[in-house]
């Protein structure tokens, strides 16, 4: 129950850090998409360890098989399982953590609730799920481009260090051009040694993700509940490390007058278009045609190459020692999950949106000029 | 469908702010609950309009009627529904809103999405909605005073003005003695006499919302999409005007490294506690028992009386104009919703927490010291 | 949760037999339908008590109330809410019943699983709360009018009464000229007979419902689990007295080679049509265009006016004694109660099939002749 | 969204008849439940092809592999996700079909939905994707284990053949040893040699499948719309070629009058027991404690080695000529499936009534004599 995400284009995910396989079953999703698996292994390719000397060495091709839902190079509309199977599963000696809490991990949550777990590697609590999320996500833009919209995320902070600039001041597409992900190239340098330095100290840090979607339709988005931005902001909480969430003006907002914050509107090319966009794109819950934007916040992961104190599951203080692989800054990695979900939640509005938008509508009550 | 809320405590509100009513059908409450009609009621009174200079002054008794769901002062586990009549329809003539978007309003986008739009009040968007939150949630408190959880809210931040103070080091009970619904006396009258002289300029403000949920046991939440912060982010995300949420160390967590942001684990009356708490209570998207804390920032509401540059239906420029009632700032009637919100996410993991947890466990495999 | 139905379109129904109303929240109705108050009024009619002498002498006028989502006559795209205050709530003495549990009834299984219950009238558990279905339902048809479907129930058999021939054989038109709504009006006359006889009695007995959905669309329906025949037929299952339902040949057809049961293919008007219908106009859980036809099995109600053996909430024996006012037969109240929920079932698969159908497709792969 | 069922005990199924896999994943199992993989391959040898001469000659092993969810033995409370290999994929030559549309299946109804179809085997249409319910069903069963719930289905009609027994007047262990699946030997040969008979005519015939579930709570199933008979009648129906289902009295029971089909209570044992069972053990769909039983339709399969005529994509008239592998009578093989949707259904009613069910009970409510 947990581990499914949707209404209409719905996943299920599966899959431990170090089982056999981690995977997805997406149903809902529209017939007749040109599965283009290539596109697919590129945004797995986005996520995967070992791009560079800032990220996890665990080697994973994660390469992806495709079992059902597409025949003739095209989805039929049933469900689409993709599965990674996990290359580097040694076998390993986990005695030294199986018993141990490791601090901010869950580990401790997960045997609390379940009475259980899988200490390998995290079990279900690692990032490695979001592989899943990666494949769906991907599949989700795939159905996005054909209305045109696009998707865009990157790298606007890591510790201290801040891109000050707004995304309309940025070349985006340079964000994909270094390791970091920021598409300031020599903000994303001074990034880059500041996490190498904090990874040589076995340390991690945090960082900031932002995003921006372009292309929406008006009209995505539900009322009441199922806000547009109330849904990307779970979609977003939900990614492993995420500690907060902020859409258009966001926490800034708080010290703005609603005479300086509201946007107001004018006619363009026949359009409504806002002046300004502290609403982010969103109104009363719905897209209004102007760019989407938010941004995500991701703690230090708790992974850390240091001794910590902590308890095992008898009750005794322990010493945790961390040893192996691991991120000691997540954001670079992050950026293709965060575009993922954010494609999945407008994936699922888009169809909701079908389901009765324009049904008994009269000419003359649509909006022309 | 995005007027529905929770899996097993499920919500369906409806009534728009001029409409004859608004209500809230609860189904899935469990059977057996002393129906507090009184407190229920308590709840509504903090949310209500007029309750000082700086609220609306809307007149509302805000009283509500119980329908069905409830026999001889108890919960019959069958549909509870709670109605407020709306006293204040007055015969208004809207029709110079009628055919006007007003800047940072939901006018456009339920236009664009509907075709057509109750106009009077904003009708389904209004903050009036809140009010079957609200007696909604007041049930769930009901629920969870029985396992001892508490949630607490107050305003913590208007404009620039901040309480520095963590919740820890405050009386939180103060807050309820002021109509800014801030715990600190002295700081409250300032922002009392910063949000009247906004009123007086026909202007708005933002703020933030802290709350603290004390007494959660270890293991409500639910891995990866349904995490305990993820659907407390989506609640309040949900909230009119919200345009952020963070939890635990939240944003500011961005800038710490992995070895400080940790929380260590000890042993303290046979229970694993954490010697820090930037967690904010949760971990792997479960609780820890520790104190869950999470911040919500409002913008400054849309509503001014002020004129404003817009367009109409027909994609005219024209000059809106504020009129009648608003709230200058939103967050004093803000705190009774978030806790709300909060009470519907907390009761609703709880019931799916029971449907599962410990149901399979043996003697050995619980955590006991 | 167990109070509300439907995916897109949803409803959510409340209130008890004897409590101060039974409503519906009806959550995700396209906007800018004509809200023909009227004919939901009549359908109410169709369903409410004292139409004759065969059906509950309980007086309700059923005159209902819309509380929101409705807007210069159409819907808005919001929740509508509609409300039916119950007129007849004498203040009863209930206190002979309110610790018994009366063969057949809910009485006994409400109060093992919830610890409580409203005796009065059967609450929750009784039939009035098909009022709500009922509105829902005509609001569903409201819809389903739009797009040219039809559904039309009468009833085919009365104790051993059965009518013979096929809906094809029948003027359908005719049902609702008699107090049964059996379309044979002989037939209908003897079955009048019987239940008044069987009324006299101070028994009850059983009937079969037959309903037939004309103009429908190829596509409605989804495989595996969404099925429209597994739809209907929990939803026909869910009325209070069903035991059993089939659809096209039924049980009938257990016993036909599938050489006789297959339905060949033809073109007509350009159309893919079948020979025989022995499918109900369902293939592989999708609609194909012929008519949809299915059978409800009704037992006999369980309120019947003669002293029955039972036990009380403490374990004696006792002797139930019937009084009041009850029901010899509901078949002919039931026939509105069937198509409401067929009309539910349709619109919502409707609006399903509305989100992805078509949405891809290229031109040469519809299917053209 | 169509292949998932269940809401606390959700399972999403995924796969195609000849693509590579079908597989299901489990969301929602409870944690520490021994994880019997010989149990559940037993299942799923219940259901394969080539169990005898009267069920198809499709050779396939059906082992699966188990990829998550399960660790040391047990499960995790994490998703289960379960494979079963296409092992008989030969690459056939389809183009005979792959414009055809054979009669009553539903390769016209996917064509016109989806706009495209996997025609190899049927798809996603065809019975193999039950392999993944049984697997399911399996791991449902394990938890009703625990709480001593057994389901026990049998065949008990094939064509005219009819079992006159009642469940109670045989011995249900006996339909496991004959390959009709009937618990009458002398009729089960009968049965045999007439389906026998049926395929070497190159036809097919329906028959039915009775289940009874013994050692249920009382209190599983809920009240108004997922009352425990509808959601079992929506599972019965969900599996391919069913076309009617009935519970307790059934169709028969319309004939009855009410003081015959009333089922007086009495005491024994300290317990509420029935006198007698027309009820089928569910009263106001809940379940009363007495024996569940329903009864469930098959028809003939649609695949038959016979010519018929009907139309292809282009609008032709043509001759479909069946060729290849069948069962003439599914109702053998339909046994487990039958039982494995009993079980996901019980399941998930069993989780979702440990949610609410006692949370709020004071000792002197409860049932007690």
């Amino acid at each position: 129950m947990s581990s499914t995400y949707g209404k209409l284009f719905k996943i299920s995910t599966f899959g431990e850090s170090h089982g056999q396989a981690v995977g997805v079953v997406v149903d809902g999703c529209p017939a007749g998409i040109p599965f283009d698996a290539e596109f697919i292994q590129s945004e797995l390719d986005r996520r995967k360890p070992g791009q560079s000397r800032i990220t996890t060495q665990r080697r994973e091709a994660d390469e992806f098989q495709v079992v059902s839902g597409v025949f003739e190079g095209k989805t039929t509309g049933t469900p689409i399982a993709m599965l990674v199977w996990n290359g580097d599963q040694r076998s390993k000696d986990y005695s030294h953590i199986a018993q141990q809490f490791r601090p901010s991990h869950a580990d401790f949550t997960y045997q609390a609730k379940y009475g259980v777990r899988d200490y390998r590697g995290g079990g279900r609590s690692s990032a490695r799920e979001t592989v899943a999320r990666v494949a769906a996500g991907a599949l989700a833009k795939l159905v996005l481009k054909n209305i045109g919209i696009d998707i865009k995320a990157y790298v606007s902070q890591v510790g201290k260090l801040k891109l000050e600039k707004s995304y309309q001041e940025l070349n985006l597409a340079l964000a994909e051009e270094n390791a970091v992900r920021c598409p300031d190239p020599a903000l994303a340098q001074e990034m880059f040694d500041y996490i190498d330095e904090t990874r040589k100290k076995g340390d991690s840090i945090g960082g900031i993700v932002d995003c921006v979607v372009t292309g929406t339709p008006v009209g995505l988005g539900e009322p009441v509940f199922d806000k547009l931005h109330a849904e990307l902001g779970k979609a977003m909480l939900s990614i492993n490390a995420v500690k907060g969430f902020e859409y258009g003006s966001g926490f800034a907002g708080v010290e703005m007058y609603g005479s300086e914050h509201n946007d107001e509107f004018f006619i363009e090319d026949e359009q409504v278009k806002t002046k300004s966009n502290h609403s982010g794109g969103i109104q009363g819950g719905i897209s209004n045609g102007a760019d989407i934007y938010f941004r995500t916040a991701f703690k230090p992961v708790a992974t850390i190459m240091q001794d910590q104190a902590s308890v095992d599951q008898e009750g005794n203080t322990v010493t945790v020692s961390g040893k192996g692989r691991h991120d000691p800054c997540v954001v670079p990695r992050a950026v293709p999950i965060v575009e993922a979900m954010a494609a999945l939640v407008l994936v699922d509005f888009y169809l909701r949106n079908r389901a009765t938008q324009g049904l008994a509508y009269e000419q003359e009550e649509k909006l022309e000029f």
